[in-house]
């Protein structure tokens, strides 16, 4: 049975270089690739995900697979090769349900969609992006069909990055979440609202990359086993345990939206460095869940980087980059600048208090789009009255509007209520972090993150994905996953920056 | 049959895609991969080249190559159809004999070997490479070993590269090439030497990084499928026709080689640009040899890059963006300086009349370092003494001697006589070229390069692989390769430099 185990690790080894490769081609064509490499590329992650998929539905993997469900089931349950093979099983009796032409399909239109929608994006013209968008939208359709029956059609998509997760269980939760969101909202627009002018002043991009670069260090992002790039859209990706990368986008006329991102992509790519290295080139080496994925990078880039304590850091070396855009702001200034609420058009520039609004938006149209309610040549005009019925708020183009975000054209359906779901984990953890870590507030303060990446590591990272997102939360905090820690937080939070009384 | 082949066709498109994205795993490696990344690196390369090699030896492959022969020999032998099937089978009946665990073996040590080399050369320690070296030499011995019976060990190897040509023509080439050009560095060593100290004064990278792209833009170097990186070799890479890489790098105390990396991989990478996209994702897609392609690289670095009448055109841009390094230097001491003949150490910075002698020393190492005549642990030394043979001059350290090339590092055996068969082809093709465009000095001397691009896209570029180097090269210059358009170019330009009687 050892040789057998052997010989399936060996033939799953070989499976995770090709996701591996297909990441860097991914990566690749978002940061290097010249755009008359397009349809080699595309050809390329076909090819590539097909054989991939092929070889993890292969006969040899099934019969590998039955002949060691015996042992499987002798050896302890929280044991490396007992989790190893449960979710190889999980992943076989999946994708063996999906031809391999659609998934060969889906890697070429992908590839070329995300060179529509930047082209797109760049021009402001959704058009250019449509036939391809409704190419995508088909494939996932047809894609979840394979999985028939189901409640909803968007659960197998939604399973892909959420084991554990349906459409109705999102739903509970963000009908549970939406008015308590939307009353703080409200009554932070009814108080005095925090001046941020500063925030828009001119910061020069070289310097911007610098002090970014300069944090993520501190925090204890490696870069002996990473880098840090520009795209279009942030992101990171993992091309083995040993290289895991991330890319950020500097805007010269926003002082935290560079920062943001390149603390939100590390805190990701730290959960990955972080994972034991006996996973490599298995299913076990990537984190467990998108959930748990964006706990990691929303407390990094928030429980942190928005905190008062991570301010009193920060406003020295930014003052010092900066001196006269910063000129006439102090500490507190600064910090309530960086926390100002205020509805938005871009997500990943949203504040605390109304990002998970843009994230119920999105759910939202995902559902409608997949169960045919809406054409995507309607997409548009839908994305604008919701953002106005949700956020108050009215996109004066495409480009800030439904062509923000880079995850339709890499077909992700099913992956935005993750992050919703990382914001209610990441604040879960704080509680206890808080707890475990006595004078946190003041390490923070003085830039010495490595008690809390420590535990992070020790608590999350290390497991890789060991454990479910829901066994992994209650190891760790004792609770399922809940909306009570995230609302309590940001209540606080907020109150005190608005001066206002406390909420319950 | 027609159904056949397009199954036929199909199946070696899937390989070729594998090919274009190990090129990308290489690349990546060279510009941007984290050192980290190594381990998983070697094994994605491995698992990438076992499966294209796999795929290639498939019976499937044999069948259709088979069943096609007919069909073939029916077609007329210069069709794109005919050429394709003589390739692939040519390529079939090789790697058929290769085990695939030798295949994946040399990528998993190469991969290894070349972040070794790049640690031995920045640290100066030939240990650190040693037994890396000693690894592929014994993969390359026994990957030779498949084709035996062979003249040579060697023949194996250099047939990869450099079809029809056999180590035992190489030396009959050299023995002519090498009295001529040992005599000719020697007549020049007994004229007044050129005054070139301007050339290693002050030179900024970002300045220089400047003045290379724009002079291979204003060549032809297309760069919506292309781009220019800084690696520690330079090196031209193809990830499908619609995506040439280059690499340079840049010394700043060095006027020109970074410049002539520029020139030199943006001459290869035109070649690759210039083929018919019909060819693309098939073995026809490439260069026909090593050889031919260095042919390119060279003309473009060197008929053209270290002309007079191409200085005439580099010096006022080169005036104006070093205005304080030039101070003093004319038009004529440019055009000197950059032609100065001196035996050096490092052969890309190499003059052209002590270049081949280079090629030469690196020739008779590799023979005998494969027949077994020394080991890689003599190398240093093996490699001193016949620079000081050849060359009459000796490293002070392995970095500029035995270090200095990354070829070892990647395995290339057998590859190093292309680079001088190059400079011949190149002289042979020039003498054609310079009938064939009446002006063509004013055109260089004006940054004018449009009618040498097509004409070199019309007689090589377009063509791919299609036919062998002879025939391309008789079918050009209606010659076979030879040496004596090469030696009459060299003592041409070099006894007007140098202001000597005519000699040859």
């Amino acid at each position: 049975m050892e040789n057998k185990l052997a010989l399936l690790k060996q033939q799953i080894n070989e499976i995770y270089d090709l996701h591996y490769v297909l990441a860097l081609l991914d990566w690749d064509q978002q940061t290097n690739m010249p755009s008359g490499g397009v349809e080699n590329r595309a050809s390329q992650s076909a090819t590539l995900s097909k054989i991939a998929h092929q070889r993890l539905t292969a006969d040899s993997i099934g019969e590998l697979l039955d002949d060691l469900s015996d042992y499987q089931a002798e050896l302890p349950p929280d044991s490396a090769d007992a989790c190893l093979l449960k979710i190889i099983r999980r992943d076989y009796n999946k994708q063996v349900k999906v031809p391999a032409e659609l998934v060969e399909e889906f890697a070429r239109i992908t590839a070329l969609g995300q060179q529509a929608w930047e082209m797109a994006r760049e021009k402001d013209e959704f058009l250019l992006f449509q036939p391809h968008l409704e190419q995508i939208v088909a494939n996932r359709q047809q894609y979840a069909e394979c999985f028939a029956p189901y409640d909803n059609i968007y659960d197998p998509l939604l399973d892909d990055y959420e084991p554990e997760m349906s459409a109705a269980a999102v739903k509970v939760l963000f009908d549970k979440l939406r008015p308590q969101q939307v009353e703080l909202v409200k009554a932070i627009s009814e108080a005095g609202q925090v001046d941020n002018a500063f925030m828009s002043r001119n910061y020069p991009e070289d310097k911007q990359w610098q002090l970014g670069l300069g944090i993520i260090k501190q925090f204890g992002y490696d870069f002996e086993c990473g880098r840090q790039d520009k795209a279009m859209h942030p992101f990171t990706t993992t091309l083995g345990l040993g290289d895991v990368r991330i890319t950020t986008r500097i805007a010269e006329d926003d002082f935290f939206s560079g920062l943001g991102s390149s603390m939100h992509e590390a805190g990701h790519a730290m959960y990955e460095q972080g994972i034991d290295r006996k996973f490599d080139r298995t299913p076990l080496g990537s984190g467990t869940s998108l959930g748990i994925h964006e706990s990691q990078s929303r407390l990094w880039e928030n429980m942190v980087g928005r905190s008062r304590e991570f301010c009193q850091y920060l406003y020295p070396q930014a003052v010092k980059m900066f001196p006269e855009a910063l000129v006439g702001i102090d500490n507190e200034a600064f910090y309530r600048g960086i926390n100002r609420v205020a509805p938005s058009l871009i997500r990943v520039e949203a504040d605390e208090a109304s990002y998970n609004l843009h994230i119920m938006l999105r759910f939202e149209i995902e559902l409608g789009l997949l169960n045919g309610e809406f054409a995507v040549a309607d997409l548009s005009e839908v994305w604008n009255s919701k953002m106005a019925d949700y956020l108050g708020v009215m996109p004066e183009n495409d480009r800030v509007g439904v062509l923000q975000d880079v995850h339709w054209s890499c077909g992700l359906f099913g992956y935005f209520p993750t992050y919703a779901i990382g914001n209610l984990v990441a604040a879960q953890l704080w509680e206890k972090i808080v707890e475990d870590i006595p004078g946190l507030g003041n390490f923070i303060s003085q830039g010495e993150f490595s008690e809390l990446r420590e535990w992070l590591r020790k608590n999350i990272h290390c497991h890789g994905a060991k454990f479910t997102p829901q066994e992994l939360v209650r190891k760790v905090t004792g609770t399922q996953i809940s909306s009570v820690p995230y609302m309590k937080y940001l209540n606080n939070k907020y109150c005190e920056v608005y001066g206002m009384g406390a909420r319950g």
